[in-house]
């Protein structure tokens, strides 16, 4: 066996999720005065088909985490590299992530970025607490497609996108 | 607003995650009876870091999920564009998965991919079914390092890397 063994449960976390690449999402809601809060989430991910569900998980001691918790609807948008200023801005201080005039209110009011390629308008079904994080699952009710483009991946800390090989 | 609104949810769905990049990831664990049983999944994402959680998502229609639900641990590997083969391998017929010569068992007896860039082992803590589906949590135990590549990503029914752009 080539493997090294790291016995540090932290550790091994680590050092095998700076291998893994994830797609990058930015989740928005409105908070229980109807204003906008949301993050950058590289945790999104399709539950099943029928009915259209997906999953994503949060830390509850972040920012967001009082908003998503009063909330019925999320807007999930996907993201191309050409947004990668926007998932940035998102993961930074969240008094800022909403001064940019790049967003307008769409289906239940929810913040819609205008340059995302796309997005799911959602009804969330279940929080489940897990230690300091949360499981979030989701029900589809519509989507916003928009263009084409490449998409953004977050992989060693770095924001990347997606090419074929051969 | 540049989108076209899709109100057919499970179209949505389809429309949004055909633009969403993934991670791919192989799973093995054993059943009852101690055979190696095994899944590519493009779920697996980070839930935490104290202590250090991961979830994945599973259908509970799929040839793995008996073998889950009964299983104690699994194993989750990380993939690189050289093992294109093996998660194609990993997502077909279920009786040839590991007829091949490329595992050994590790950790807990679980099959050990040699070629996977790297392996966590992982205790099964909670299993939420939600339709169809389910979300697996596990807490990481050790972790198995192996060499560094290019992550292997799912992508629009295709298998990619990830590049840094500029």
């Amino acid at each position: 066996m080539n493997f090294i063994q790291e016995s540090n449960p932290a550790e091994a976390l680590r050092a095998i999720f700076r291998k893994h690449a994830s797609g990058v999402s930015v989740i928005t809601m409105l908070d229980s005065d109807e204003n906008p809060v949301g993050f950058t989430a590289t945790s999104m991910t399709s539950l099943g088909a029928n009915p259209p569900l997906a999953s994503f998980n949060v830390a509850s001691g972040s920012s967001s985490w009082p908003a998503l918790c009063a909330a019925k609807y999320v807007a999930i948008h996907s993201l191309t590299i050409e947004n990668v200023d926007l998932a940035k801005k998102m993961a930074a201080a969240h008094e800022l992530r909403f001064l940019d005039n790049d967003w307008k209110r769409g289906p239940h009011n929810l913040p819609i970025f205008q340059t995302a390629s796309g997005a799911l308008i959602a009804k969330i079904r279940e929080i489940h607490s897990v230690e300091a994080n949360a499981v979030v699952i989701v029900e589809i009710e519509e989507g916003l497609v928009g263009a084409e483009g490449n998409p953004l991946i977050y992989h060693q800390r770095a924001y990347k996108t997606a090419v074929e090989v051969d």
